[in-house]
């Protein structure tokens, strides 16, 4: 049985780091299991300075800036290319990284998964977009306003930042997106 | 172990139909094994003149207009929307199914898969494109001509109707693409 959850971007509850740099909203997660911790989660960040990023050992990152002038990751001693908006970069949770701001502080957008629990897809689209998806999760992250997405044709409006979140799926499940959107799915293994 | 496979569009097995609507060419398929047939399969199709399809009985099927006016489809008693070139449209192999061509010969593109034996996704897109895929098999067929992807960044260009048939990753996988194409991904259970 799928069932149908709209996250609004109002209710994701906030945390400042514990170095200062920054503050974390978590979108939302799967139910983690006792010590385990989470099998996926999907988080916003502000970052306000250059800075390390947490270690996160066993797991695989997606990172994608949403707003602001952009960075640089230092991963493992290696620079990435400049990462501006909507653009996704994959990382090993366990690299020892840093950020370098471009300019001043950004907003990005992030998918952290544990690769021995999950499979995992992830694809930013804009404009008008039709796809079957036969993924047993489904997160589809609105990064424009008003984001119009129809599951297997019925209608759902989200605001900037708002979350559709669809569990259960066993079917070909058909969906139409009109907006700016980054689409995750996740099977477990 | 990955491996990667280019198929061009002047090898395909091309078959005339038995009722003489139209021919066939065989893009690609999984192994099938004995008396269960193909897991799952590619083709295009042209199709000359409005008529009856055959059933697949226990598959699902995707059908894309690929060049001419387009068709509507009556499955099993109900008229799809207009089918216009690179809108995808899915229905059971099981249905009963005709095409009323809008205009002239057409050519289409199709997936049918087994669901109980694999989940699939498929997606059109223009433009350039990055995702992250742990699809364990990844189909781009490439719908314009001068397609480029590059796949964990090492490059290949597709001529149109081409298609790169990746099979056997488990990890993480990055595509990168510049042009039309669809993508088709499928996991066995």
């Amino acid at each position: 049985m799928t069932q149908l959850q709209v996250l609004r971007a109002q209710d994701y509850p906030r945390m400042p780091w514990k170095n200062g740099g920054g503050f974390t909203e978590e979108i939302t997660r799967d139910d983690g299991e006792g010590l385990d911790g989470f099998g996926w989660r999907l988080s916003i960040a502000d970052i306000e300075e250059s800075g390390g990023f947490s270690v996160f050992a066993g797991y695989q990152r997606i990172i994608s800036v949403l707003q602001g002038d952009g960075m640089r990751l230092l991963v493992d001693g290696q620079l990435s290319r400049p990462l501006l908006a909507f653009d996704a970069f994959a990382f090993s949770g366990q690299s020892q990284v840093s950020c370098n701001l471009l300019g001043g502080a950004i907003r990005d957008f992030n998918l952290i998964y544990a690769p021995q629990r999950y499979r995992a897809r992830l694809q930013w689209f804009d404009g008008s977009s039709r796809l079957y998806s036969s993924a047993s999760t489904v997160l589809l992250f609105a990064a424009s306003g008003q984001v119009e997405v129809a599951v297997a044709g019925e209608g759902h409006l989200l605001g900037r930042y708002d979350c559709l979140r669809l569990e259960g799926n066993d079917g070909l499940l058909e969906l139409d997106v009109q907006g700016r959107v980054c689409l995750i799915e996740l099977h477990a293994r």
